[in-house]
């Protein structure tokens, strides 16, 4: 059912070349819960001692194994933990059934890993509403618990994808007291067909030696400028998750290490950007810095205000550096603005000056700039010193070609 | 530069035959603001003793004739009153220039009709951030003036038009104490074309007597449950307008009158429905009615939340009852809502029951409801008695069409 889709423009040219991540091992396996002839289930396990923190969706309808692993996160282990992901079938809105589905996967996979339930997180993406067949992947928690090993990742991180277009990975070391920590991740999201929806699962590894409640901490904050910064089509998935598991393999601790938050940080963004790229339809990666609001919560909701507006994103697909659709996005956002007092850019042309079309406004240039694929549109609003960035894609006939196609 | 659209597929069959309204009278020019080879500019002229009532856009960056009209509103007057409406320019975001354009107009509006200029209100549609030719206006002031009509309602409601792709109006005649009372209406909105915005502008008429602060009111309420009430892309005009006139040419005062009041609804419904109707792209209109939330504006918040997702929209593009994305939406909201009491209708056919498919889920009749052009999503909430009504349209290829056109 699912078309076949060429990869993104946008993709990056290959899969990065990921870290092997101490206390980290991962298997997969083609169970047949929906794909045929590719692998759709995950497990990563995670050595005793792993921290592990989470964010996941805000939705009043969210998923059954996300409401699992909030209700486990947070407490620290000596035990270890593991994560396992299938996709093909979200297991959401799915009621009672969802919730037994849920059990059943944790349980196996528990007795598989010689791990307690307590420690063990899934999430699962793709068709809701649907009941999970959850026994096409506890019979195979045996053989993949057998064949875990430290270099599988980028398997892992193929066996997530729905309809993405390419695997997504990102990874830093950093030295801390002259020590190398390491930090490796995958993501999948924002390719998609219906009946799906553009559900983000992402997994972030490292070796770092760190308190739960401190990651958590810093994982929440991160998660705030990356993920929560980017948007496709301002539609929000039931199972979003974000995990981050610290092994403390490297035997280094980075509580209040700024270089260890700081590659944590980098990590998360480059996931996050990823995602866009891999938006539905997506031929343009748009970057929207507004500055100059009078709080740094208002320049972001300006800001996600211009990344979903329709009328910006089909004029971004035109080329169109069409500024007055962007004084529109901020002028509905609902955060403070004054008509005459905002400036725009497009790239490095000044489009508008305090409230008017500038005095020296090169449209040309203008439009030379939106040809490119990677574009920058910097609003100020001259109120304050709020200033937020977030990420989007193009809206374009891609998007309504995936989007509209009937299931079949 | 505009591209010749066909007739939306969702219009009226012909232009409503609407009734002449004691104490109004228009005229019409081909002014050449922006359009050649048509009329661009309407003028109404309001008898002595007219109340006038009105809502606007909440747009933080709202044009110069938005904010002249708003600080006009209120009070009452002897005097007569004009509305002056150009299509082809928006005068917004023009800075100081717009204000002084405003002027200009107003006060030629005024010398033509012998009006004081605080009882002149006047608005602006089509591009933004381009001075307006304010004089190709004030030049046909007087021809306007001396051409004023009392059948001349549809030649107004041409004028006003963008890109509509048909004019809208709609009327009413009620009995009030056994006399007739009758109301009239134009809108223009939701057809256009980069670099327009999908600018909504109403006027409707009435020779109804009753004072300006209960108008107000009347207005006011009646618009958060019409106009307030539907969406094409969540945009959200910098000049949309909305002006109600009563002239009391009728000699009845309709002072707490019910039936009055529910034919001002009626109208001001019928102009909303058309504006989604003319939706740029739009094959199908969608009514989306919310129950058993837990408040009347929990049920709205839900409700625009469902017509506002692109994944809803181009899944009903595409004739898919995808009730997994009405759950998305609905979970997205920020309203409070329960995965499982959730229930969801398409058409009659009951397709989601207390948080799961429906027993007798028959997929085939939702299929052929999906076929029709008037669609009806119910979704009932299951928490309490809060209700709402929405209406929106599909999103389609034709959407992308007319928005990511490059400008010429």
């Amino acid at each position: 059912m699912a078309k076949i889709t060429a990869v993104s423009p946008l993709a990056p040219a290959a899969f990065p070349e990921l870290p092997e991540i101490g206390g980290v091992t991962f298997a997969t396996v083609a169970a047949g819960v929906k794909y045929q002839g590719r692998t759709d289930v995950m497990l990563a396990k995670l050595a005793p001692g792993t921290t592990i923190a989470g964010v996941f969706t805000t939705s009043s309808t969210r998923s059954a194994p996300v409401l699992d692993c909030q209700a486990k996160l947070g407490g620290t282990s000596d035990e270890g933990a593991a994560i396992l992901v299938n996709s093909g079938n979200s297991n959401a809105f799915t009621g009672r059934s969802g919730i037994a589905a849920v059990k059943a996967i944790t349980e196996a996979t528990a007795t598989a890993c010689g791990l307690p339930e307590a420690r063990i997180f899934t999430s699962s993406t793709g068709v809701i509403g649907e009941p999970l067949p959850f026994d096409r992947i506890t019979a195979h928690l045996d053989t993949l618990a057998q064949g875990l090993s430290a270099d599988a990742i980028e398997a892992a991180a193929q066996a997530i994808m729905t309809t993405d277009t390419f695997p997504k990975g990102a990874h830093a070391t950093v030295q801390v007291g002259a020590k190398p920590v390491k930090i490796a991740g995958i993501a999948k999201g924002s390719g998609m067909i219906a009946p799906d929806m553009a559900t983000m699962l992402v997994y972030i590894f490292t070796d770092a030696k760190i308190a739960q409640a401190e990651l958590q901490t810093m994982v929440s904050g991160h998660n705030e400028k990356t993920f929560n910064c980017i948007t496709v089509d301002s539609d929000t998935s039931t199972s979003d998750t974000l995990l981050v598991a610290a092994t403390g393999a490297s035997g280094v601790d980075v509580a209040g290490d700024g270089a260890f938050a700081e590659a944590l940080h980098g990590v998360m963004l480059d996931l996050a950007h990823q995602v866009v790229r891999d938006g539905e339809g997506a031929t343009k990666f748009v970057e929207i810095e507004v500055t100059g609001a009078e709080t740094d919560a208002d320049a972001k909701t300006h800001g996600l205000s211009i990344a979903n507006s329709p009328l910006v994103k089909t004029a971004i697909a035109g080329e169109d550096p069409n500024w007055g659709r962007v004084v529109m996005a901020v002028g509905k956002s609902g955060a403070a603005a004054d008509r005459d007092l905002l400036s725009i850019k497009f790239g490095d042309v000044i489009v508008a000056d305090k409230g008017w079309v500038s005095a020296g406004y090169d449209e040309a240039a203008a439009e030379a700039h939106m040809k490119g694929d990677h574009l920058y549109i910097g609003v100020d609003i001259g109120l304050g010193n709020g200033r937020a960035t977030v990420w989007t894609c193009d809206l374009t006939h891609g998007y309504i070609d995936i989007n509209a196609d009937y299931r079949s």
